[in-house]
């Protein structure tokens, strides 16, 4: 850049030009003033928020996990349906595995020794009729319970619903037990085992700490106060963190989160590397419709009667879906993440003069005396360069 | 800086030392173009760029999300096997708890009455035999259907195959049903709930929306133009969209994606954060390898018989698995945020002037005039400083 | 900034005044290579850490997949509780849909013919008794196996224990078998199908390549060396590559991760990006709490005996559970990304000049002489300004 055209071989010398801005330099205590501040500004927020609030210095990486549960409990229900019976965990969470989402039955609608056949709908402003006429025969509604056999029979004394072909006797769903069958369900327990790994930092933990030993683990159950490492967690406690009521949540079901933060940062000691428990609810409670409302589904346990035909029991389950959702981002100081950082908001500091020169050259009395020296003009000399070149620090 | 060494306790006073780079103003119209367009192109990239598309003014959180999912339909089949038989969603959702990710049975292979006992395996390569030489008990191949005997028996009057210890009779599922046995769960629908939530924002919403009620709820389908809102989805729209065909894919089965956006910009109105639906094929269709081709599975009902012996209806379910995949970031103002990527980009501005001086020094062609009096030579004044670093300007 | 109070419509002009520092060329080789040296060193990590390694003129997007798991081998128990008992893909394999998460039986605790009934507690701390008095009638221990009856009988000629309203005979779980009894399960293969997709590049692949052909998939099984592209995996070598003893891990169960990364430079050629298989223990395996050891979970089969009342087989099944997890990150050539990154970085060499300045203005042994250039003084000439303002060059 600062080698003539005409200057040939010498240019290799040029590789050697170091250029420098020329400085003007304004012993002024209210610019310096001003000047340093802003500086520090900038210096304080690359400390402050750059380093320790952000830690940008650090290389994160992004938490693997592997979660599994497992629930333990029983409960006694007396029901017309079914007499007295004992619920244990095989029976009442579903699926069984034990992985990170789990449904535990709170409540249900249970329909026994159902058959293929022919029965009457259940009423419904789509299924009520008053003759053959109204049923058309093949047709299903994909809101109804079967196919329609095109015949409209007395679903009682009084109404008449068309007949389907389906698993008969029909469920009838309209009122739910209230209050949940499996109100003892607030007292069941789950263990939650969650092994997670940093892949990029080779670290490894789970959330059953070393010191832990089983006879504590056997006996145990969470609380935040008391036993803030149990992994253990008893459902209606969680509820309550959450600021659900269980009694309430009980009856048409919802679905719980179980989340687990591993943030970590491992410039630090690795003891202080745990999971922090918190519960929420995730779906919406006060829904506006009850078609939305709780969390419920069906399923049906398949028998063969002596005549070996296939009956099955149906339930329709309604109960709290837990969810263990693991998260969490680990930090450790990294050179390169250092330098790039550091350096980037560095740069920051070219917008400080800037700013001190608007300063300067605008508010300052002695602004015009200070823009004389600091700007060349040369458009004001055309005519020749030597003389003027000199003169124009003095004149101007 | 500006401090010599020997200016002892006055260096105190260098801390107030302002300095600012002394300006050569070249007013030529040419240079200013160039210098005020590529200061404009770097502004407008920061407005244009940084702060309306990618928003880097906003702080962002991803989307935490609970989803159900409720399969409504019946469908009637009328097989050799089954007979007339009405199948409802307790049975042909699998698995029954409506997560989000839920199997739907189109098709199917059922092998009633299996029995632990031992049976002719399925005539192929590895099967077929002439003698029980041929045969290895004890041994079972990793693709066979069970345990060897060693005896090789009649398969069929032609066949003789390798007797094995199996659940008896062996499935045979050369053919599939074509078309597809249950069709008619093109008709089906599916309600999908979900509840979304931003936690750094403190936000929750559903895709069930306010002013949503459950009349509506009762009877609505998606549809894109006129019920963009309604959250059930028909089985065969969906597909329709996702540029599939249901009757086609029904036979072999697959996996389709129901994916919700949720992304969100929170500096806006509520009411505007609302998920945008989209449905693809996840699987790949034109899969050149039959085997890897559609989505199947095995399952089995259990039941005793009289004679209280274990026997098994084993099922071969060919159908669409649907996963409901939910994403998003949403994105609110944040002060930080703004600072950082508003100086971040204003640090391209000290690049102008680089282009601007080397545009000026090598294509202007007052450039040799232009250098003279930026360029203070130092190199060309070695012998005296006092005489020479004043004429410098001048004779340079 | 360059245009005093007084120049009005002049100002106008001022906008295309183009303001350049002056600069000072110190033509020495030591601070030329010096400065040189540092301009080299950010231009070569701007080319290698920026460029190469991170590749940020990059936009990526990450990987949005659908993974189909099948299971296939048989496996043959002789026990007291069974007989011999084939087991196939449909009884070992739960849950039964293929999922990217499957469960492989290898061991477990069969209790046959439940019926729910009163039978005696398993001894225990919390269950042994003297007397009725020691159990209280209705009470259901979290830990226990059923609802106390208030009776004290007993379990053994030598121990009594409070009786339960349960699922009798209740499961004895004390000791485990060992050899697992499906250890055979070790030879199973598992068919893995993944289908991904990179949305913003509108990119779609499979694991199944192409090139494979139904018949080589019929019969390949994965090997690093030999057939690295194979899908088919087997248990055993899936184990044997995490470092973990099969036969070990199908006593008590464990989780394993099935990786697959995707990671994919879209600006190669398509055919390079191929899924890295690699295999990991999940779970903790040296855990200090036997509690916290190993994957088992319960789940029960429901019969109808003859007189119609239900009975249920009792499994506790430990096995392994296979998480496919897929991941992986794409990235493509965008201008955007160049020009923010390589501009961003670029902006570090204006860092040079304050280094090279700091250098040359306090370890030159010319330092004074530079300095003297370098700054101009203004405190030292508040009298007048023509005079002085060119001899201060002169004098200082």
């Amino acid at each position: 850049m600062a080698c003539d055209k005409d200057c040939g071989k010498k240019c290799v010398g040029c590789l050697f030009d170091y250029e420098t801005p020329v400085m003007l330099v304004i012993s002024s205590k209210r610019v310096g003033a001003v000047f340093r501040l802003i500086q520090m500004l900038i210096i304080a927020y690359v400390i402050v928020y750059e380093c320790w609030i952000q830690q940008n210095y650090q290389e994160t990486d992004s938490v693997v996990s592997s979660v599994s549960t497992k629930v333990k409990g029983t409960a006694v229900t007396n029901t017309s349906v079914l007499g007295v019976h004992v619920w244990d965990v095989a029976e009442y969470i579903i699926p069984p595995q034990g992985e990170n989402s789990f449904f535990v039955l709170t409540n249900m609608i249970v329909t026994p020794a159902q058959m293929q056949s022919r029965c009457p709908e259940v009423p419904g402003p789509t299924t009520v009729c008053l003759s053959d006429s109204d049923c058309r025969s093949g047709y299903s509604n994909v809101r109804g319970s079967g196919v329609q056999t095109g015949l409209c029979v007395n679903y009682s004394a009084s109404v008449k619903t068309c007949e389907v072909l389906s698993w008969c006797p029909l469920e009838n769903d309209t009122e739910i037990p209230e209050p949940a069958l499996l109100e003892a369900a607030e007292d069941f327990t789950v263990l939650i085992k969650n092994s997670i790994h940093y892949p990029k930092f080779k670290f490894r933990k789970q959330n059953i700490l070393p010191h832990i030993n089983s006879t504590y683990l056997k006996n145990c159950t969470f609380n935040r106060k008391t036993d803030p490492e149990c992994p253990i967690f008893r459902m209606g406690d969680m509820l309550e963190e959450a600021g659900e009521d269980f009694r309430n949540m009980a009856v048409k079901g919802g679905a719980m989160g179980i989340l687990l933060d591993w943030t970590c940062d491992l410039d630090m000691k690795e003891q202080l590397c745990v999971p922090k428990y918190t519960f929420s609810r995730l779906d919406n409670k006060n829904s506006e419709s009850d078609a939305a409302h709780g969390y419920n589904f069906r399923y049906a346990k398949y028998f063969k009667n002596s005549e070996n035909t296939e009956t099955r029991t149906l339930v329709k389950a309604y109960g709290i879906r837990f969810d263990v959702i693991v998260f969490g981002k680990a930090g450790k100081f990294s050179t390169v993440q250092a330098i790039i950082h550091i350096g980037a908001t560095l740069s920051f500091l070219s917008l400080v003069n800037a700013v001190c020169d608007w300063f300067v050259l605008n508010f300052m009395e002695k602004k015009n005396y200070y823009k004389k020296h600091k700007f060349i003009h040369l458009d004001k000399m055309e005519d020749t360069d030597n003389s003027i070149g000199s003169t124009s620090y003095g004149t101007q």
